[in-house]
């Protein structure tokens, strides 16, 4: 059924939500008994390998795959050619409009390579080290083209064109206009001139962040069989098995039906592991080889080939009136989009000034085509970005103001009503409650002294999303519930979704063992992805228990041979009205399902709209060394509103990795390019996210302030707490050393460079 | 929901139903792609192996498991003592009571072993190769015991006891007795001595049948991992995983939702893969050493350790009047139960007279333990044995009346309203109609000349079973539906399933891909047996199809934004009453899901009460070799009432491979027992089932009497073929040379016997 919004049911007493049960897929995890997609074995099994483009720009000229398939080792070899073309180039896959000429060229390249390590062909042949033979017998002869790696240079009237059919989108209309540019789209509402010109304090800047990577442990792996009856079956690690399937039968043009994916456990995503690379191609080539096909990428793959997340060039004016209150807020968002349209730039207009209510706002939006690989999700996509400008203009307002940053957001703060600057208007949100918390928090209560020290603060939004989920589950005669969602599980939602299960039933946790099916085995569900599947497949999952529970109150009144309007459902307890002697615990009336009919089984699919944004605030302390720029971390705490916790610990999980991600984005994480457009350091070695040594404890503080538009209250949590650190980074290097920084990351050479600019004592 | 009777639709025309489409897992079988047990491969993968007693009676004084556990191959060994001692003896194990004290021993021996091959200890090791050598090493002292091998010797009042506290059960009923016989019932109706006295023809004769086994092909296999978070996971071919986990789950003390239960591919059952052998066992072996654990058995091991089909001692006595009708009836039906309590002796009675309409039947029934291996269903278990005695009885009696056997057994015939021997009166049911497509019959119109040749007929019945099904179905925006269910696939059964679901949504059964869920994925769902499957499970797929239309019924008012109740669903069409424009087919509507609420799922279970016995016939020419004994079977038909044939290729394939396995139990299939009670030919060299060689076509023929107690009329096929042939050959035989035999099998010593005893000419 559909899911209404303003649900939210009012509970105070929880029996199993709020709690903290260990999670079913722990003990897998933890031995290393769980099976992720580089254990898939099976007989017959070939190996594939990918030949990728060496140029950041060219023409293909011609292929030639002759000597690689005459290779005594090789099985098949195939290139874009043996995708079939579509008959059309947008295709409905779901979650939205899809270019699919455009996936599929950037699953095989089509006539020109867009960024180095662009696939060009592939093989499959009978062991890994034979298919990296024989990508060096694939003969590619390229006209190299001068590559375009900023987005700016990308969008000069006169640039080379990338895509010599790109017209601009904007906002769902094609302007017809060819260039660069995918995407430009502007939001506006009230007078932004005037109030600019009103303000007592104006703050502009300028803002360049670097190309990051979700750094996810477990590089893109994929294994597929494609039998010789037209079924495919696909194991990979993916956030989405319905979207790979969506994916892959559009590429193949065949029916969902033909394509069973099987999600495997999954070793980090973050976004990234949403759109297909491997699998398309391995499964043309095991329709031409009759034999399952499996490839694991490298590392080196994984950073050059899939979709790291955009670096973007961002100008942000905000003006506030000399008692605090801002009024104007201008923002220009220019995101790369790599080799393909695309981007976050809309997602980082909606975020950029979410936490404040002003009523003049302006921002200009675009997505930029640049030789660089195809962008992709990041935790928050393109709001991370943005926050980073937004949120340290208004550091500097505050101290241009004098006024204490916290008590600055507390009397702007976004709340219930507030227009947002896309469009819609706020319903219950927390963002005046985590300002509040953090304003209390130990840490912010506790002083920082020192040399080079200084605390910074920045808020977070993330508005997450809602999208389609299935559940079922099955009663066991013991009373036990066997329940099955389509969710891929990274974060602890097999138990956070059973726990919504549980609660209804009023059983424990521990009594429902959820099992994540493939795409043949429950309804359509979505990614995981925009913080969405505690909430919207635990959603799935209590209407789910609604249905369970239907069912058994039928069951009690043929038990008790009465009718069904005399029972009742309470406290985990089904009950007669008018018999009080009537009683039957959950479990003792699921005891007496073969005495009234049979197995039980409930079912629910929901695409809920009432979906209830997540607001974030970071406190963080440093200390820069002012010889060698170098950014130590004292202390950091990263306060959430969860809406309401369904797991503490795995809300904490989510806000602790987010502000680890956030941590090393602002402060070390970025694609270096040779200006060929060769990525220089495609390894975790040179690529440096941040490990325990850099950081410090990641304290938290989760505000529960309910959703109305789910039962439970349940906001997302996954996202929001990556989008303020390097903002707040920014703004405690300002208190430390004295300067503001204005690029991503704030690596040691960037704050030395920073430093002396400026004299190199911040003045 | 509870399925309801007399639910037959009366549908004249069928799009689906009926059809002969191929097998959706019919590329995965004849390409070797599909996984069975034995494929099962994971990391760290033990190997196990049970020592077996070498004797059919003893008492074990002690088992010295140390040296075996010295070995450094061997990682763990177990015996009886490791599975927990329940604490009440029956138990509720879904398909009935059983008693888990009995199971439990003959899973590992207690205090005593009851047959040649009865396990002792299971040790795993690194490979099978060590632990076969392991077992070796395990000292077990015997106090070896006569043994007690034919169900007479054990019914002796003075018979030694293999169950020190077995008790006589009648009906449900302790009599408190101890003996060897395990169950002793009484069906009486009329004055049968009244009726013998006026009969005018009275024939009586006694008969033996042999001990034989099911045969399937692969033999029993398992895997088990027992992980430390208390969670089992098994791999097993069998013929229901929910029975599996219930077994496993009592016997180990634990909860159904701690085990999953995945049904591996299946090559062969009937009736044998159903109670558990190495699933505890592995269970606990991989408990102590935290590994998975692997066991194939032997054919050995399978023969001698397994549940083959009980031999039986049965005594057929019946009159009828000068005028062709049968008056009385009367039948001693003394079974195997093998090493433990249990038995086929009731079904047996249930099916003996079934055919017939008989005033006056009296039926003694009998299981009794022997030193043999505990017993288990055949494919209409219990019934072969038994008409083996009755239809040679009545063929006796037409040759004594000078009457036509199919004529006779028209005039006799059961129908609606008949009471069955057990209590129960018949619904609609096909006798009458399988007698008279025999009597058409090509084969029955060709003449059948030469010497020493015959031709003879049997009527067979089985009753089926219902028992409880789930499914759920999810609807794909392109209008093609997963469909999820339960029942291990034997015959074809994904395929049959899958058209009752795609004939009420009026899309191509093409478009439904059916999926065997494990335990963990699909409401429970009872075993594939009583040849139910297309029954239950078709019924629940109906039901889920139901679900479905109502959900999409409120999708189209949705979309039309119309009443709900203005649509109507009529021929694969969703259709707005009151606006004739207003049309959208199943694929169309499908395709707005997205619009309308998002994904959907239907789901059903049901526990049906509607089943419809079915009735077979056979015709089977033969030649008899006087001078060797050897018969040749000429030419042999089967008719069944299929109720409705979904699939008419899998109910014809099913009535071959019943009507070889039948030809198999009446010509050659028998257990050979020494003296001293070992199994002397334990091997499918020496256990001589038929091969291609021995048979002719199968030829057969399709009646369809719907029964009333399904929508789409079907009856159960799987089991009633086997009933008839052995006393149709029998009567062949007859017919040939000239002497009844009353012995299973009729191999050409036994018939070269009976020759000889009666002057070799059959005088």
């Amino acid at each position: 059924m559909a899911a209404k919004t303003e649900d939210y049911l009012g509970i105070e007493d929880y029996k199993v939500i709020g709690t903290r049960p260990i999670r079913h897929d722990g003990v897998d995890k933890v031995t290393g008994r769980a099976i992720y997609g580089a254990d898939v074995q099976m007989a017959g099994l070939l190996h594939g390998k990918v030949l990728r483009s060496p140029h950041a720009h060219a023409r293909i000229r011609s292929i030639d795959t002759s000597r690689a398939e005459a290779h005594p080792g090789v099985r098949a070899v195939v290139t874009v050619a043996d995708i079939p073309v579509p008959e059309s180039a947008i295709v409905e896959l779901g979650e939205g409009p899809t270019n699919i000429l455009y996936l599929r060229a950037n699953v095989l390249a089509d006539g020109k390579v867009l960024y180095e390590g662009h696939a060009v062909a592939a093989v499959a042949a009978t062991d890994p080290n034979v298919a990296e033979e024989a990508l060096e017998l694939i003969e590619v002869d390229y006209e190299v083209l001068p590559p375009l790696l900023d987005v700016r240079e990308a969008m000069a009237e006169d640039a080379p064109l990338l895509l010599e059919d790109l017209t601009t989108q904007s906002l769902g209309e094609d302007t017809g206009k060819v260039s660069n540019i995918a995407t430009h789209f502007q939001h506006r509402f009230g007078d932004i001139e005037k109030a600019f010109d009103e303000a007592d304090v104006v703050v502009e800047r300028e803002f360049q962040t670097g190309t990051v990577h979700q750094g996810y442990i477990e590089p893109q792996n994929a294994t597929a069989l494609w039998n010789p009856d037209g079924r495919l079956t696909v194991w990979c690690s993916t956030q989405g098995a319905f979207t790979v399937r969506q994916q892959v039968a559009a590429l193949l043009q065949t029916s969902v039906v033909n394509v069973r994916v099987i999600p495997t456990e999954i070793g980090g995503g973050f976004g990234g592991k949403i759109r297909v690379y491997l699998e398309p191609v391995e499964a043309l080539l095991s329709r031409k080889t009759g034999q399952p096909v499996k490839m694991v990428m490298s590392r080196d793959e994984v950073l050059k080939a899939t979709g790291p997340t955009p670096g973007s060039y961002i100008r942000v004016k905000m003006g506030a009136k000399k008692d605090g209150r801002l009024v104007a807020a201008q923002a220009y968002l220019a995101y790369e989009s790599g080799g393909f349209p695309g981007g976050w730039a809309e997602p980082g207009a909606m975020c950029i000034f979410a936490p404040y209510d002003i009523e003049n706002i302006l921002i200009d939006g675009y997505n930029v085509v640049v030789n660089k690989p195809q962008t992709m999700a990041y935790r928050a996509p393109g709001a991370t970005n943005a926050a980073f400008g937004s949120e340290t203009v208004v550091d500097e307002i505050c101290e241009h103001l004098g006024m204490e940053p916290l008590a600055f957001r507390l009397m702007n703060s976004a709340k219930e009503g507030t227009r947002r600057a896309d469009g819609p208007t706020f319903p219950r949100v927390g963002h005046e409650e985590v300002v509040k918390a953090a304003m209390e928090s130990d840490h912010y209560r506790s002083p920082i002294e020192g040399p080079n020290r200084g605390r910074g603060v920045a808020s977070g939004f993330w508005f997450n999303v809602g999208l389609k989920s299935s559940a079922s589950a099955s009663v066991n005669t013991d009373g036990t519930v066997s329940l099955v969602e389509g969710s891929t599980d990274i974060g602890g939602t097999r138990t956070s979704v059973a726990m919504q299960l549980a609660e209804p039933l009023g059983i424990p946790v521990e009594d429902v063992q959820p099992v994540v099916a493939d795409t043949d085995g429950v309804g359509e569900t979505d990614v995981t992805g925009g913080s969405r599947v505690t909430f919207a497949t635990g959603w799935a999952a209590y209407e789910a228990a609604q249905d369970i529970i239907r069912q058994m109150v039928e069951r009690a009144a043929i038990f008790w041979e009465i009718s069904v309007d005399d029972v009742v459902f309470e406290d985990g307890t089904f009950r007669s009205k008018s018999d009080p002697s009537k009683s039957l615990s959950f479990k003792e009336l699921a005891g007496k399902l073969n005495q009234t009919g049979g197995p039980l089984m409930g079912r629910a699919t929901v695409d809920p709209q009432g979906v209830g944004g997540s607001f974030t605030m970071m406190i963080a302390d440093v200390e820069v060394d002012p010889e060698t720029g170098k950014v130590d971390i004292l202390r950091v705490t990263m306060i959430q509103d969860a809406g309401k916790a369904i797991h503490p610990s795995y809300v904490e999980g989510q806000m602790q990795g987010g502000t680890a991600q956030g941590i090393g984005w602002g402060l070390n994480e970025e694609y270096f390019y040779t200006e060929s457009g060769e990525l220089a350091n495609a390894s975790l070695l040179d690529y440096r996210m941040p490990t325990c040594l850099d950081l410090p404890m990641i304290e938290t503080v989760i505000v529960e302030v309910p959703n109305p538009g789910h039962p439970y209250g349940v906001r997302g949590v996954g996202e929001a707490s990556i989008v303020p650190p390097p903002a707040a980074l920014a703004n405690a290097i300002y208190r430390a050393v004295g300067v503001r920084m204005e690029v991503l990351p704030m690596s040691p050479g960037q704050i030395l460079e920073t430093l002396w600019a400026t004299g190199g004592d911040g003045s």
